[in-house]
């Protein structure tokens, strides 16, 4: 809970919680869905949204789009407005007269790092209750010279955490993927029973606490039919997946919890109705292995969720469509849910 | 079409055409399958179903189930018996003191062996229209020494065929698999240009076959994000997949075919709802890139088809189940599937 005076609101019975909501890469679709959900009667009543981005840019986006405008104000004024439905947090800088909506740029990458940085920091001091993170251009941090990959590595180090994992939150499944954002060959190099067990424990963890329940846990193989008992693999189920499992059901056993684990199971049957049915979450091998089944699943409500970390972090499921960007047309679906997420998921 | 004398149904306006439905290993739920399906009465309309495998077994299985047994018959009385509703070929031995449902054995992988090669050899010869076959164990495969991991791989050394696909076809989407049953990693490295040049072709052609017009065909990239421009890939989006889609592309100018081919697209965002309505097929670079999603999206109704073959082939989409085998209780839909998809693709 934040260290500031939470005002209490008529419409809950809990103190409202303020939330950081970066706007993500400024030349995509990031600042007029933060715009657009900052201004929804129902996130103003469930938590303050304060969008963090470069405020000029916001401004022009809001402008541009006919979006409502929340007043800019500087970090060190943020407690003087306590009462306000929504603001602007001015951080970071891209130069107007280079910026074209669409392309992304190193002023770009520097600006959406700088506001990912700074929300993480002060969420760490107990300004905000949670981030909620809008989409990135990944090879916009790279041309900044940011020296990290995404969200996820940089939180994990400004946090200083090393377990921690990624989850993808649908109506229809969820999945934690023990490996992430790693040519698909790298990560099956990578892969080892340290990766699954962390996925598997974090992944119970996060589903004990949603559902207040021992949870129901699927572990995917990472061949073709699940290795088919060795014929179609490397021996990954055999030495990696299987091990892992055995590892946390021991540790379960040791410390009485009742989690249900199943795997290594089909990668292409795991993901079919009944199986859902079955299962709380997924642990999935690898990137596409949880994202594609997730987003033929869940359209374009799916919520991005880093496990493991000392702050509760949301984010939208999809990337700045640059395309789309500053049309008004883009869907606000997975930002509306990555708000609701990361107030559920505040203690 | 087959070269003996077809009879003219009343009930449809083409002559009968004849299928050859092989039950696959005993052990599964084949046999119950395909004995449902032979006595499906829209079934019999449209196409005679010749069950092929050993006759006690599949007797023994009738009568525990209390299914309708076809006349029995051997491959040269076949042709006496063009009148009747459904038949079956006896062909394989499985000693019936040693057979335990829902346990393969060396005996039960000769057996589903020989009924396919003998299906295949009867179908390069006339005698069938088509291919149906029920699910094998492919690890029975191996304890009899076949020599073949499946039944693709036969299918493609007994007709001669090198250019050969697997496409996997639902209600909601068809995949066709640049590589299919392989260790995930070998499967990785194996991707080619030929190979994936092949995939969109016989995708591409299947397509135009089956919608009378030029297809609507997504390829996929290898990596998370189609390798983000080479950030997240080790540069088989740019060196294989790409120059494949170029060589189809400019193959198409130059025969004035007005295909449509998009890629190499991000995997997870393939399949989403959106994406399927422009696609007609999604050509993928690995076994569960397209099996993950086809059998998320299609429950039990997913048929398997052989492309690039001189002789028609379909496939149930489902393995032997053999925990369910010899209940009665397994799901025919994907079966039948496999049966209409056969009787539309004769031509």
């Amino acid at each position: 809970m934040s260290a500031n005076s939470p005002s209490t609101s008529a419409t809950s019975n809990r103190s409202k919680l303020r939330l950081a909501v970066t706007v993500g890469d400024v030349a995509g679709v990031g600042p007029e869905l933060s715009l657009t959900c900052a201004a929804d009667q129902e996130v103003q009543k469930r938590c303050q949204p304060v969008l963090i981005g470069p405020g000029e840019v916001i401004r022009l986006n809001a402008a541009k789009l006919g979006l409502q405008m929340p007043e800019v104000v500087s970090f060190r004024q943020l407690d003087r407005h306590r009462d306000k439905e929504s603001l602007v947090v001015d951080c970071g800088h891209v130069p107007l007269e280079s910026f074209v909506p669409g392309r992304f740029s190193r002023h770009t990458g520097e600006a959406s790092f700088a506001a990912v940085d700074f929300a993480i920091r002060e969420s760490m001091a107990g300004t905000f209750d949670a981030i909620v993170t809008g989409p990135i251009q990944k090879e916009a941090w790279h041309l900044a010279e940011t020296g990290f990959l995404g969200h996820t590595e940089l939180l994990a180090d400004r946090t200083g955490t090393a377990d921690y994992c990624m989850m993808l939150s649908g109506k229809e499944c969820s999945t934690v993927l023990a490996t992430i954002h790693q040519p698909l060959a790298d990560a099956i190099e990578s892969l080892s029973v340290p990766l699954i067990t962390r996925a598997i424990r974090l992944a119970g963890q996060a589903m004990e606490l949603r559902h207040g329940r021992p949870p129901r846990i699927t572990v995917l193989g990472l061949n073709p039919h699940a290795g088919e008992n060795g014929l179609l693999s490397r021996g990954e189920e055999e030495n990696l997946i299987g091990p892992a499992i055995q590892q946390v059901q021991e540790d379960c056993k040791k410390h009485h919890r009742a989690w249900r684990i199943t795997g290594p199971v089909s990668p292409d049957t795991a993901f079919t109705p009944a199986m859902r049915g079955q299962t709380d979450v997924h642990v999935c091998m690898y990137h596409d292995q949880g994202l594609i089944p997730l987003k033929a699943l869940s359209f374009d409500d799916a919520v991005n969720v880093t496990l493991g970390l000392p702050i509760v972090r949301t984010s939208v499921d999809h990337g700045t469509a640059l395309d789309l960007a500053w049309k008004g047309t883009a869907s606000r679906n997975s930002m509306l849910s990555a708000i609701a997420m990361a107030i559920d998921l505040c203690p």
